[in-house]
């Protein structure tokens, strides 16, 4: 138990970090009244979005926290609505730290871009380290409650079925922050540069265009809370799962080895925070660089702490364990472990290839975007599509190694250890929207050219430490879909040990499962793009109107009415989300019922179990290509604004507008959701296998 | 053997109907001394590329031929240049009747729209016969000579191995020509449209414009001349296939069963030419009904024919054989081929819902287009990802159904139901790229306006059949390519009975397999793409160029070189159609001899399998989506160009004109390029076993 309650302390530090920190950044000046209403307009609507958001996810929550009541009991559904509740506090905490960081980055700006970067970032921090720390407490917390108060032991059905669905719970209510978000966020920005910069030829962030606010209400709902959202699921499914896989693999010491993701977590947690006083200018400048010390010092911490935490847990290194047909030690978990941490170093390193504005994908871009639009598309999803290789064997890679090492619980561990520095990607990421909050609101109060240079500089590292998250999310994705499936099939041997269940490639309803599993993204993908193409839509005509209705709103002598643009894609983003976020939910038990009604049960099971990996074998190119092609194009864009290629306003800017506004829905709406979408499939087949098992 | 001579007497039929309505066509009115010197220009410069790039490939075969020769003997080899020439011979004749079809197509439609639609369709039939019989000619008539003069028995390994060759040569030639076409002659739009429409302001085909006659020469070396060798290279892969399989399979009666393929293909190719006189416009004028008239003749021919085909060669439809675990008759092989025909209906059916200017989907994107590129952009990327699922669906009901009736053998004769219809499919296709030729000479040639009306009519259905025969020919490659697994497997069991391998989805390196092998498509099609844009490029400067060194061009008084764009391209694409093409020989290869080292050839040939199916899996999306798309993108140009949403000229169809030029690489270069990567993979991998069997 003790490993336990450390691991809980470890959670709770994160927390107080991130109070004080909030505490801290609140200090700071929030700049001149203007800057403050501006912010304010922000902040009302960001509020007001998730509110409504997560009301209408609540409806769909008690219905399934019901279902899963009946079906499994109340601790599978306790666990549901834990993952739930503390998947939407991790949304609403980021969203309300960065609405009041967005205006004291900007005012900190106006010093140096070191002030600027400097509160950016702790915001970024204080929202990765309460993702990484509600996670961590959600899962150490409700396990340490299940078998050290109810005293069940630790492998015991109930604590795997509650696992799972505190996972289930997580992964809802992500999909729905991250498609509800990332439609209206893209609706917003999408909608405001076409009828801004492309019709009436005013700049981004103009106060005059009536969707400016809602732009950066959604930055904040979609980049921000959104994110949060989706990286608290998959740090809880991920560790929520090698702990399930422990349990129904290890047949000695089961409980030794299950509190390890929790003890892992824990540290890597103090290495993330010790981690985000690193980040720091250098001489050269390089905002990149100061990140890329901040996350360097985080995993060589977290490497060494790993191994002592690991070896304080077990006693010892060598103990074997059996796992499956595999024999596990300490020191084999702890590779495995460097594996995942070695997996977030390279796909980070291959993400700002493909991303930052310093190599050549994203210059081929800008290049191209001399000869046209057409020629910017082309060679953006040539791009997209080549970005997904390097990444693809580097976890081909990684799962060799780690499979070699110790199994498919080895998996778990590189997959675990690669989520335990969530906290300080995370804080990468969510200084990203800060930063393009911070710009917009610069432009609305005409603050200094000299400042929104700062902001855009910031801005344009955010973009590629947007895209590695996504890039980091779903290759860990990858890995625990694999040990989700583990879960599969071993449960399917524990529930139904007399079904004959062929798994094998020769098996035609495999090829079937893998084809169907494939479609998903791809099905996904397309209703969130047009979804976030008729958001858009809606925002032109709002605004038009908006134009139409008073003129003084183009002179710039009367203001316009910000809040209806909010209000309007608030309900359109709310009413398009819900049909995306349950396709996954269908997916896996429409299969079953269907194939079984066709071939029977053993072939259903077998067609569910490939369709769990036809899901990531498919959601994984696309989810790749999709948001590093967006990356590259949105900065494409910014280097040509560098004065790059004809600079502002050249035939090549204007294409290379064209690419980022594809790039949009790509980068920030279909994209990233297809990691939760990947996790919900796998685990309502899961849910399904206990259900089938129970009735 | 009368069976395999009624197989081979109808491939003849297909050749005689070929050179008579050759004839024919060429008996029809050539037009215009100016109408004349066009088309002329655009023949050579169509037969000097073919017979570069052909050049170029002869190299390649030349090594790959020797290679085989060593290693498998002479019988492979000479099989694998049967199938390599032949593929080239039935490039070279679509494109030699296409150069001249053009001309008198445009001619025709001077009288009417009946007229040319005649002389377009005919040339497109004569195309789709000789593609159909040729293919089934190499494989019936390299068969009899192995069994019948040189005494093989029919399931002897030489006679496997020489059928597996025929296909790979047939498979490596019409990826280059795929390829290097699609390069060519989406360099060519994609260039010829920026720098014309674009900047310089001149309408599409435009005289002044020194690359219109590589843009029409590309129509013929990539859509006609590409698109027969591809096909022919699916139709003696699938039917080769299918022979294999049931030669590894079926344990008494395997020499019946394999001449069934062959007699299919045969009584198919009658029902084709019957279909062909099918074709003509109702009182409605609606050209794709009249196209749908031919082909529904033709399908319903098929199905009778072969009930009767297969039981005068079987003797009688009931006796049982014995595939693997399975046991079959006649009639559920016959089953199966309705199946196959039911398959073809449905996608052809869907993939006009998803490309026609009739329905929804070319409309919404026609609508979008209207709030600027982006957003054309966006919601042609997301027609592209929804144009997969209802296919997707169709091909794994096909699978379960096929499977249930004859087993893995049932899926051969589904597949080789589908590709016996080839001859009238590629009818329907090859008609396309002669229409859009013809629009392009009335243009040049300066006639009147009605006449272009009547080609672009003729042309839009064009776009819709085009993408039509990739869907077909990619649903085909999905039951093709489990056919070739199943082979592969079999193959194992023969060659290396001692060695454990563990197909199960469990296996990480089954798992390492399928992302591998999903990744092929992605980085193929990245590759394509960069290819199309490096080269419309070079267009765009070489036009450039003649347009300063010579202002008299845009003036009207001087004459372009055209010949000098004809000769660049060529270089170009011939350049870049190496590399690509040979990823998916070396992938398996690599995958195999890597894997072989790290864990040993039990896991090398599980990984090498699974790379099978992910090629398959991966590949079917980025096909279908992109040919679809690009389908799609093109017809809602049309269909503004008709009037709507402000017509031609106006921003709509400036943004709509982006999304065609987006939608050429993916519909004519690397989307369709695919069906032969998959293919190539599968193969080269059963060759690598046979290879490595024999050192």
């Amino acid at each position: 138990m003790e490993v336990l309650y450390v691991s809980i302390a470890c959670g709770l530090l994160a927390v107080v970090y991130g109070v004080v920190t909030r505490a801290r950044i609140l200090s700071a000046s929030a700049g001149s009244e203007k800057m403050q209403e501006i912010a304010g307009a922000i902040q009302e609507g960001a509020q007001a979005y998730l509110n409504r958001q997560y009301k209408t996810i609540a409806v769909v929550g008690v219905v399934v926290a019901v279902a899963l009541f009946v079906a499994l009991g109340m601790y599978p559904a306790i666990g549901f609505v834990i993952g739930a509740v503390l998947s939407g506090v991790a949304g609403y905490i980021g969203m309300l730290i960065s609405v009041k960081a967005n205006v004291r980055t900007t005012e900190a700006a106006r010093t140096s871009l070191q002030a600027g970067l400097t509160i950016a970032f702790q915001s970024g921090a204080v929202t990765g380290m309460l993702v990484a720390g509600l996670a961590l407490l959600a899962v150490a917390g409700y396990y340490t409650v299940l078998i050290g108060h109810l005293g069940f032991a630790s492998s015991d059905r109930t604590v795997i079925d509650a696992l799972v669905a505190l996972g289930f719970g997580a992964s809802l209510i992500s999909i729905f922050a991250r498609l509800g978000g990332g439609i209206f966020t893209k609706g917003a920005d999408v909608g405001a540069d076409l009828v801004g910069k492309v019709e009436a030829g005013i700049p981004e962030d103009d106060p005059r265009n009536p969707a400016v606010i809602a732009d950066n209400v959604g930055d904040n709902v979609g980049d921000c809370a959104g994110m949060a959202a989706d990286l608290f699921e998959t740090y809880v499914v991920t560790i929520g799962a090698t702990m399930v896989l422990t349990a129904l693999f290890v047949a000695n010491g089961a409980g030794d080895i299950m509190q390890l993701p929790l003890i892992i977590g824990g540290v890597c947690i103090i290495a993330s925070i010790i981690g985000t006083f690193a980040v720091r200018l250098g001489s050269n400048n390089s905002i990149m660089g100061a990140l890329y010390k901040g996350f360097i010092l985080t995993a060589v911490l977290s490497a060494g702490a790993m191994y002592f935490a690991m070896q304080w847990a077990l006693g010892d290194m060598a103990t074997v364990y059996t796992a499956g047909s595999s024999s596990i030690t300490g020191m084999s978990l702890y590779i495995c472990g460097i594996v995942g941490l070695v997996v977030t170093g390279l796909i980070i390193w291959l993400t700002e290839y493909y991303t930052s504005t310093e190599f050549r994908p994203v210059r081929s871009i800008a290049k191209a975007s001399e000869t046209g639009h057409g020629t910017n598309v082309i060679q953006g999803l040539a791009i997209s599509m080549e970005a997904t290789a390097l990444p693809t064997i580097v976890i081909c890679a990684g799962i060799i190694v780690a499979y070699s090492t110790a199994g498919v619980l080895g998996l778990g561990f590189a997959a675990t250890a690669m989520l335990a520095l969530a906290g300080m990607v995370v804080a990468l990421d969510a200084y990203g929207p800060v930063t393009d909050n911070a710009g917009g609101i610069a432009e609305m109060a005409g603050l200094d050219d000299e400042v929104r240079g700062r902001t855009d500089a910031l801005d344009a590292v955010g973009n590629t430490t947007k895209a590695v998250t996504k890039g980091y999310a779903i290759g860990s994705a990858a890995l625990a879909a694999l040990v989700l499936f583990g879960a599969y099939t071993a449960d399917l041997n524990i529930y139904f040990p007399d079904v004959d269940v062929n798994f094998e490639l020769s098996n035609p309803y495999v090829v079937v499962g893998l084809l169907l599993g494939a479609l998903l993204p791809y099905l996904f993908g397309a209703l969130g793009m047009t979804a976030v193409g008729r958001a858009g839509g809606e925002v032109v005509e709002e605004v038009r109107a908006q134009f139409k209705a008073d003129p003084g709103i183009m002179a710039g002598t009367s203001k316009p009415d910000y809040a209806r643009s909010v209000d309007m894609l608030t309900k359109t983003a709310i009413k398009e989300m819900v049909v995306p976020s349950l396709l996954p939910v269908a997916a896996p038990i429409v299969t079953y019922f269907i194939i079984n009604a066709i071939a029977g049960q053993g072939q259903a099971f077998a067609a569910v179990g490939a369709l769990l990996l036809g899901v990531i074998v498919g959601g994984l190119f696309v989810a790749l290509s999709m948001t590093a092609g967006g990356g590259a194009w949105d900065n494409a864009k910014k280097y040509i604004e560098d004065g790059n290629h004809g600079g502002k306003g050249s035939e090549a800017h204007k294409a290379a507008v064209t690419g980022d506004t594809v790039g949009d829905p790509y980068k920030d709406t279909a994209g990233p959701a297809v990691n939760p979408m990947i996790k919900i499939t796998n685990i309502v087949a899961l849910l399904l296998l206990a259900m089938l098992a129970h009735s």
